[in-house]
């Protein structure tokens, strides 16, 4: 294959909706999307491919050779507002690409393949996020999508219908024989551990949520300890909880709090309120809900402790997916028979394949993102290894399409709530 | 006295820069500022005081009778953006309730009695607070206190002058034979323990400062619990610190974050800084300085914890204040002659009697603040203690008028570091 030819297309990519620090913004469905969504779609009519653009915008370019359902591959090309070079426009360049190398090798494979990039896979402009995949596997009407608000105030439907993309094939779609999706880790573990890819053995469930803490604002300086009804104090407590149940749990437990407002949110008066998220994920439901259970006591406990009020709102809820084991092992066959280092971990990012996982064999392959650093231009993959993941998803689609599968085995769901 | 006739100036003078609730924005110097300005110096000029006006725009209004250095009352009429209707108002207009109270009956002192206001008391446009009793006092040169810049960008002294209360007074000040402030207290205590008025003994010291946590911003999901540096975490467990801190030192030992800022805040991303603010007070010096100490030693455990950087940035120090013992005394002595529950508590807020402690003797007069709401149009004091307050007052000054001091003694000052 032509790792010039994929690094250059990223590159070309990359120019379209450029940033500072040489990342790309391109929120869906803006004219800075539809620009790059036209240059892929210039890339696979160069190869021949028949594409097809659904209702909800999602493009599939199908090299229809051989018998039966296609093996596909894919990702996305939108980015968040600081969106990084590789995060979803490699797994999509990569697949014009592996399509491009066994067509220049006359090599033809016994069934389609076919590369996909799926709308709003970041849910940075529209929620939910992954809104184009989990339409075209039938998870979402395509009614409610197209009636989601952007963050501008926006509505789906028109963006698609005002950038062109508002296309005609079935949606839901019929599902592919299996999918594969190459993608950078957007964590440190594969560096830290120096492996060089990862065969991805699913995805954490994700609980999320808002929790707003009421108590009583007062001056900092005249009010005495006893007195105070202090949100700020509950934020505090609960931040070091979360630390701490993440280390009493341990394995793939992580706990986050990214936001914290405080209002007033000034130097000398106690907040009358501090709104907190926290982010839970675990690859185990049980587990998951085991700490949600934890979660919910303590606020209760600390409530009542300072005097406060505390209501929370489910921001977010999935279920841990798990991929299946076939192609996770194919994947880490693979990787191995390559000669390269290989970790199996489950993915802390939400994927495109999570809801492909629905309907047909799926996995992913990672490679390292140096420092873990994504959605942020800093983002970094080596070449070498762009290109060389790009050969695994070629051997992996490549022995897809000579498998057959059981299908009523190991092909696990992901329920969304 | 006339009850009445204070309220009804309470009132007119809460309807300039009225906000919603009943509470008023006369943030310095704004044309609100030199609106409630006129009006009190239209009150001051009907009663025939000499009224004078100091390059940075304080205002005194003397009735000159008797000898010597007068007797001086006063507060602000400047708020902040969201202003009560007693916070320092109070204060300037009951100084002239008692005078034109004592004129009316016929009684005059034996020395000149003075009613001032005091330009950015609140410290809400211009930093830093108390700013025009700072200079009246010669803790600052009337040149800095012009060139202080506004948070709109405007200048102090051109402001001064846009609105015309640029004067010509010398200032510093002679300093005035004793002061004593009228003042809601901005707190709960009083109320909490059934007290109706508060002889104040002092302000506590104050130490603020901002705290900069700088870790590594990564995926809330990918990222696993034992390779983050997460400077919301450091946050909460200072926050927890804080609060046992006040507790393991109880007595007026007070400790509040009132301000936290991650960045980027959101709620799928490890922040990649913590901004928070450390507001701890004390009444006793040597208390707050072991305090900082502690703080300094758990800032430093913290970081090397998590392996996150801390720098930290003074954003205020001031040594508590001590009142002249004498004059507190008095004030006790003046409200139970009276027949009111009282109790000796320090301000935990900042007042202009601060500043003028440093020149002469000075003590504070509390009334009750409901729930101890203040910077708030909810702000209330029952009428009644408006009233009774101004008439400890005028008890206060008459009797201070008739007193000779050895100033030597018993007059502490306040360091500015």
């Amino acid at each position: 294959m032509s790792g010039a030819r994929l690094l250059a297309r990223l590159d070309d990519l990359a120019r379209i909706g450029p940033i500072d620090g040489g990342g790309s913004c391109r929120l869906a469905l803006t004219d800075a999307d539809r620009d790059g969504r036209d240059l892929v779609l210039t890339w696979m009519h160069d190869l021949g491919l028949e594409v097809t653009i659904d209702a909800v915008g999602n493009v599939v370019g199908t090299w229809s050779v051989g018998q039966g359902r296609p093996v596909m591959t894919g990702s996305h090309i939108d980015t968040v507002r600081t969106g990084g070079r590789y995060d979803g426009n490699l797994g999509v360049l990569a697949g014009i690409e592996v399509i491009e190398t066994l067509m220049q090798a006359g090599l033809t494979p016994p069934r389609p393949l076919a590369v996909a990039f799926f709308t709003n896979e970041e849910g940075a402009r529209f929620q939910p996020d992954m809104l184009g995949s989990l339409v075209y596997v039938g998870g979402m009407s395509v009614e409610e999508a197209l009636d989601a608000p952007a963050i501008d105030g926006a509505r789906l439907g028109d963006e698609l219908d005002r950038i062109g993309y508002a296309g005609s094939h079935p949606c839901p779609a019929a599902p592919p024989h299996a999918f594969v999706e190459l993608h950078i880790e957007q964590g440190p573990r594969l560096e830290a551990d120096h492996k060089r890819f990862g065969s991805v053995t699913g995805v954490q469930g994700i609980s999320w949520q808002e929790v707003t803490i009421t108590g009583q604002s007062n001056h900092a300086g005249t009010t005495p300890m006893s007195l105070r009804h202090d949100p700020a104090l509950v934020a505090g407590r609960i931040v070091v909880f979360l630390r701490d149940l993440a280390a009493r749990y341990g394995g793939d437990q992580v706990c986050t709090v990214g936001k914290i407002d405080l209002v007033p949110n000034l130097v000398n008066v106690v907040p009358r309120s501090a709104t907190l998220t926290l982010d839970v994920r675990n690859t185990d439901e049980e587990t998951l809900r085991r700490a949600e259970a934890e979660i919910s006591d303590f606020l209760n406990r600390a409530a009542n402790d300072e005097g406060v009020r505390i209501e929370t709102r489910r921001l977010a809820r999935f279920e841990p997916v798990v991929f299946d084991g076939r192609v996770v092992d194919l994947v880490e066959e693979v990787i191995a028979g390559r000669g390269h280092t290989n970790m199996r971990l489950p993915s802390g990012a939400g994927h495109d394949a999570q809801m492909l996982a629905r309907v047909c064999p799926t996995a992913m392959i990672f490679t390292q993102s140096h420092l873990g650093i994504s959605h942020n231009p800093a983002e970094f993959t080596e070449p070498a290894d762009l290109v060389e993941g790009t050969d695994i998803l070629l051997e992996v689609m490549w022995r897809l399409a000579h498998t057959d599968f059981d299908e009523r085995l190991d092909t696990r769901v992901d329920k969304k709530p």
